[in-house]
Order: C-alpha cells, then structure tokens, then sequence
C-alpha cells in the first residue's frame, strides 16, 4: 500500500515543526505543492526552508496548479451556492492530485500551512481521491494557538468554551456572551462589525515571520489602531494575514 | 531579567514535541513540576521521556505540590462559586511558584500537556507571579488536533466554526446546528445528553500514547459503543483521557 502524508508544518516560524514531521519528511519522495499559483512568495519560502533543513533525501517537488476557481467562490454568495462552488472546485483538484499521484512512484506528501484540521483542504482534496493508497496526518501548530502563545494568553475563560469561526461567521454571528471567540480568514476587520463595548481583542499578524506584529486592548481603543495598523502593513508588504481573540473584557 | 519558559509539549505522543520546544528545553536550568501529585504515572513518563530525550544539559526538578483544592472545586457547583474556589486555589498556587522561582538561579520552565492556551491553568498562574522575569511561551499540539490527525478530519465544515468545549457546558449548551462541537474534560460520557439524532461522533482515548483506541459512528450507534468501551478501558488501566467531536451528518 503507498503512503501519502498530510504533515502540518506550523503558522510561520520553522522552527515550530514536530519531531514527528521531520521524520515523517524525511521518508518522503514527493513533495506536492497544491496551488502552488496563489501563495505568496514568503510563505512558499518557510516550506522550502522546512525542507532544505530537514530532508536530506533526494525528493521531488510537484506543483498542481489549481483549476479555474468558479465565480461562485469569490463572490460572497449564499452559504449552500458558496459550499457548491467549493465542492466543485475541490473534486477537480482532487482529479489533478490523483492523477499526478498515480504517475509517480514512492511516497507522497503535502505540506499543509500550520494545522490541517483547521480552515484547510487538503484533507477533504484528499477524501475524495480513490483510495489505493494509506493517509497519515501529521498535527501542525495552528496560527490560533501561535497567537495564544505571543499575547502569553488562554484562549478561553476557566472551564469556558472558545469558539473558532471565520470573519464572514463572526459578521452573521456576532460574539456570544460568556464565550471566547477566535477569528481567521477576515480580510475585511469584521471586529469593527460587532458593538465593542465591553470586548477586549489580542490581534496578530504575521505570526512567526520577521514581520510579526502584536496589538492588543479594548476593542473600542485598540480597534481603529489596528485597523490602522493593518492597512499601513498591507500597503508596505502586499499582502496580510491575520488573526485575532475577542472575548468580554475580564 | 530571569526567564521562564512555558512550553507545550504535545498531549501524548512525545514526537510531536517542536524543535522550538526542544531549543528551549536545551536552556533550562530548573524544570518546575506542578501538581505533580495527582497526574497519571504514565503521562509524567511522556515528559520525563521528552527531558532524556532533549536535554543535555546539567538541569534540575523541582515538584510544586498542590495545596488542597477547596471542595467547591470537586463538586459541579454554579459557575461563579465554581470559577471563585479556582481563582483562590490557583491563587495559592502562583505563590508557591514564586517562592520556588525566587529561591532558584537560571533559566526555569513549566512543561505543559498538549498547548498552554487549552483547558490548562499554567498561564493564568505565572500571570499571578510578580513579573521580574520575561515568560515565553511555546505552543504545542492540543489534543484537539491529534484527535482531528488520527481520524484524518477537519474539525469544521468547510468555511463554518468549531466550538471548542467542556463536558460540563456541552451538557449545558447542546450542540448548535451548523457548528462543530469539540469536547473536552468530560468524565461523564456527556454526549449521551445530547439528542443523537442526526449526530456523528469522532471520539478518541489515550491519543498517541500505546493504548491509543478510536471510534467513530452516527452517535446513536457509536455513543453506546463508546459508553461501553470507555467503562472496560477505564477498569483495565484506573484512569482515561479522552475527547470527541460532534457534528451534524454530512
Ligand atoms: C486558510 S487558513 C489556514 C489556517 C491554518 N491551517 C492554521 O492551522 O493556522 C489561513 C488563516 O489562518 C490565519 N493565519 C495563518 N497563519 C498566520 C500567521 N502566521 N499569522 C497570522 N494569521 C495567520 C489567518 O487568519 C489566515 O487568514
Ligand atoms: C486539562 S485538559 C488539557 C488539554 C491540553 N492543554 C491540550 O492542549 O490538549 C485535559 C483534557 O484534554 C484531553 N486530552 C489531553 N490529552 C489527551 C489524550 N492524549 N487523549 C485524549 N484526550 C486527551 C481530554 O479531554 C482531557 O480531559
């Protein structure tokens, strides 16, 4: 039975990978980068730093390119219609992986930006190829907990819940009473969407990364701050990438 | 300015220790054991499995000892008793850190199960302790993420939110249509408090330790399986760890 990895390899910084994904690394004879097309240079760059570091194999790199996303994707459109888009999209991903997959010859593995069971999809990708071959997943350190880790913070209240969710979730949803709210994939600041009184936020971008930057304090006070802030930084670098906590301020 | 380290080590399986953890394990002078006393021999095994492994230097362990947990803390009382009897608790306990912390040289460390941002007390401890010392934290991976790793599942649907809870407040809460639902700290098989109906659970015990055990099922069928299962595996070994994720059947 071949064998394909799933190997999380942290939010950011290199150094964040396990002992269990250098290992699993070194075993490996191909590397597929799956849309490769859409990431940034930097983050491209932590991988191959990953590599050069730790595999001391001879391995190929396979790029698969990403198919045409539907319109339907990028459009913030109805849930079900927005779920289908993505649905689609990934079973012609899936076609491109098991097809390369099938050409080549000992063990796979893709690199997946810190966790793979959080808001990446790779696993669902790989779900839906025909399954000759045996997965082994391999944890990452999530950009949630890295962030938990810079502001010294938990993520929760003693014994209460946190709730991780997305931007366009936390603008429908709103921030539950009693219980912490952790927000990834927000291009827009939707923390400027939900009534900041009484909410306290700890923010962060490029967590890991030379360019790490850290606000944190009432939501009223530290959001236009980092509203800001971000733009300033986005302008600088091109792109940003960001996170954040809100919770009832303690 | 004295430096404490607060470094997450993983929630079982000592591979998946970062290398980051392993460079600051290198520099540690004072390993402080807290509460020591009531944890299972074998998971003070996995850390002690992590320091022969890692540390090369000369380095010593000092056990905190718990005071005695108030009796509200034992019993399920109403949250604000509840989160009071901790607060005093953790309370006393940040003073024996500081008079251990005091009464040492160099470099100490906190080693912590799984991440310091889940369902772990040590941040809010040291945050207790009068800081004249810099405290750096380490993330490690949640138990969240091995379980999600070995049932090779994201935690979320796609684009949708997971809540990340306790036994207790699942058994309050229920699950909410549309959110997955981690649950966490639950000796009480509280997913058979829920209405089954329509559910699936991914449940896990002893997560990347060698008693490993994992199932899965629409909840109806696997819940009883798992009641069953978790009751044999408790009397064979004294003591079980275990956490699930539930969620509407896709
Ligand atoms: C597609 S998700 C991937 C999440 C990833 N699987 C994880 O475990 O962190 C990308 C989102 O994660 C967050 N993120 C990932 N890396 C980050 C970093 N280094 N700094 C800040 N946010 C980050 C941002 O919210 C970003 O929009
Ligand atoms: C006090 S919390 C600590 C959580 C830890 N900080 C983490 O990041 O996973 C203990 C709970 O974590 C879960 N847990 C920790 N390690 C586990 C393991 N190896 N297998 C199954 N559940 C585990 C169980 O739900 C247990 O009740």
């Amino acid at each position: 039975m071949r064998k394909l990895f799933v190997i999380g390899i942290g939010a950011g910084d290199p150094e964040q990978v396990t002992l269990q994904a250098v290992r699993a690394i070194r075993q490996v004879d191909v590397f597929f980068m799956i849309g490769k097309g859409d990431t940034k240079q930097e983050l491209i760059g932590v991988r191959e730093q990953i590599l050069r570091a730790h595999a001391d194999q001879p391995y190929r790199v396979v790029a698969i390119e990403d198919p045409p996303r539907d319109r339907a994707i990028a459009a913030t459109g109805a849930d079900a219609a927005y779920r289908d888009a993505v649905e689609a999209w990934h079973a012609r991903r899936a076609e491109l992986l098991a097809d390369e997959f099938g050409r080549t010859d000992g063990v796979g593995a893709v690199l997946v930006w810190g966790d793979p069971s959080l808001y990446d999809s790779t696993l669902r990708l790989i779900e839906r190829v025909p399954a000759h071959f045996e997965v082994e997943v391999i944890p990452g350190i999530t950009s949630a907990q890295a962030l938990a880790a810079r502001h010294r913070i938990v993520l929760h209240e003693i014994g209460e819940p946190v709730h991780i969710t997305t931007g366009r979730r936390l603008r429908e949803d709103g921030v539950t009473q009693g219980v912490s709210t952790l927000v990834m994939l927000d291009g827009d600041c939707s923390f400027t969407q939900v009534p900041a009184d009484g909410l306290h936020i700890w923010w962060a971008a490029y967590l890991g990364m030379p360019d790490e930057e850290l606000i944190e304090g009432p939501l009223g006070e530290a959001g236009p701050r980092i509203v800001a802030r971000r733009q300033e930084l986005r302008a600088a670098k091109g792109w940003i990438m960001d996170i954040y906590l809100l919770r009832a301020d303690g």
